[in-house]
């Protein structure tokens, strides 16, 4: 069972009626739920597992980076709702073995993360497991109604994407196969150790109200850009020859291959109607976004290559339930 | 490393100043964070683990008792606080073998508990493990400045315990040592299956101010009274014959070494000042109460016997992190 179809059969099993004096505006199903928290506020809520043996290897990944990436990818989904973070809550399981000085350098990480993305600790839990086991929630707020929902994108919509893709996925690929020294000055590696999270962009798009809708990249393109239009009853044509690609040494891994379905970018990838796009032409960093495609009726995503052939784009990204 | 240093540790390294509109009205170290929100309400977040291996063995707990205590354990947490309870966030992590009739069982037994406690999905995670791993983030509300905290407890404050303590910690030595059949019937069983969380009695002391201190007995009245104490920087006196047990078959095991040492019972524990006595009389429900002891200036636990003999109390209740 693929880690979407499971999702859905628990929101449906644990549906109820909002039973709060704050409304609760958005459930389960986006980037984050969302509530109607003060008059000048909306709450933004996600959570996040991240597992040894799962996201991350302790062996291989500095325990720095593991503190650091916690953070970085839940919050990355208050990014993807154009939210402001506040605040975080950790529940942290460890081995005995991982309490000393490994948990030193988690905790340094995860603050630096905390730090960069101005937020504050508000509770957590600690137990032991046989391995390490992270759940972080995250809250943040954005003006009233102003979160960017993963809904709104309609036909004839222009997709946008912050930035390249497929960085983290060869970062991942060459602290798989390299010498721990060669790979220290690599670009990709630090995008898969510390990703860069999109929380600028993300505030200035909910702020200006640019567009129709929003998800991070975060399972691979393919695997997003299919939430994305699920969520929206829409399908989607990307042209293949836009799609922003981390070269990759003689070509190998394929680099579109890695865009379209390697994880944990955590680009934005965005939806706006064509009578917003002068709007977004005028943002301070509009020059870092690509157009890569066009929203369409028909509830499937088409890649078009550059000599106009076109393939069928199956979600191939990440899904821990996937059978490997 | 006991899990109370680890969190203490964990408290340091993260520490920093709240960035927020919103302010923190409260941080880590008590049973929730409380964040001003709202000019109306606080609202009052906690996050719990609970893990097949350390809480609950998938093999002897049913699915259905996991959901719903998964649940209940961390809305405890609110309870202490005197917060309503309104939303949850859940992150799941299963082995596929439990992705089956054992999941649908546990959702149907948090769909009870979420029912029960009138709580909104408000959204969560789902990833594999090959051991079922919950995390559960909570989050209430309470009028502002009413969230009762572990830190108000003077010497001369009486101590209340809301029911009997011990139920829970032999229904769980019942539940390894007896037939399944034997166990359907009895009431320690269910104390330890399906706990009893106490949230009137929270709201109703939070709306009445009439408590100085409160915390909930998740891990055993030994080492919870210990967090209250050490949270107001105070001791306390118990008498021994006044704590409310619950009977054993010819007296084994120990009632009263359940009741100070055996977790997972989720009495509310707090303390009144001698001035507060009258209104907390008119309770509706004061009979439930046991008055069980006085909050002294010496730092110090003491357990003082029916024929008034002495002894040091030492927390000897729940952690996952002591070596067996």
């Amino acid at each position: 069972m693929a880690e979407d179809r499971l999702i859905q059969r628990m929101i449906l099993a644990l549906r109820n009626r909002a039973t709060s004096v704050s409304t609760l505006r958005l459930g389960v199903g986006d980037d984050a739920a969302v509530v109607a928290a003060h008059p000048h506020s909306d709450w933004v809520v996600s959570s996040d597992a991240f597992l040894e043996g799962v996201h991350f290897w302790a062996d291989t990944h500095p325990a720095h980076s593991v503190g650091y990436k916690a953070l970085a990818r839940a919050t990355s989904d208050l990014a993807a709702m154009g939210a402001t973070p506040r605040f975080y809550l950790l529940t942290l399981a460890l081995p005995p073995r991982r309490v000393g000085r490994w948990l030193d350098e988690f905790l340094s990480g995860l603050r630096e993360a905390a730090g960069l993305f101005k937020m504050t600790l508000a509770g957590g839990d600690t137990t032991r497991n046989p391995k390490v086991f992270i759940s972080m929630t995250v809250i943040g707020e954005t003006a009233p109604g102003r979160a960017i929902r993963r809904t709104g994108a309609r036909p004839g919509d222009l997709i946008y994407v912050t930035g390249a893709l497929g960085a983290a996925e060869l970062g991942l690929r060459l602290l798989k196969n390299s010498s721990r020294r060669a790979m220290k000055t690599s670009l990709p590696l630090k995008a898969h150790l510390y990703p860069k999270i999109h929380l600028r962009w993300g505030m200035w798009l909910a702020q200006n109200r640019v567009t129709s809708a929003m998800i991070d990249v975060s399972d691979g393109l393919s695997t997003d850009l299919g939430h994305l239009c699920a969520a929206s009853a829409v399908g989607a044509r990307l042209r293949a020859d836009q799609i922003p690609c981390v070269p990759t040494p003689r070509g190998k891994p394929n680099p579109l291959e890695l865009a379209l379905n390697g994880g944990e970018d955590y680009q934005l990838l965005f939806t706006v109607r064509p009578n917003n796009l002068k709007r977004l032409r005028r943002a301070p960093r509009f020059a870092e976004l690509s157009e890569i495609g066009r929203i369409v009726a028909h509830r499937q995503l088409t890649l078009v290559r550059a000599d106009g052939t076109e393939k069928r784009l199956v979600p191939r990204g990440w899904d821990p339930f996937r059978p490997k």
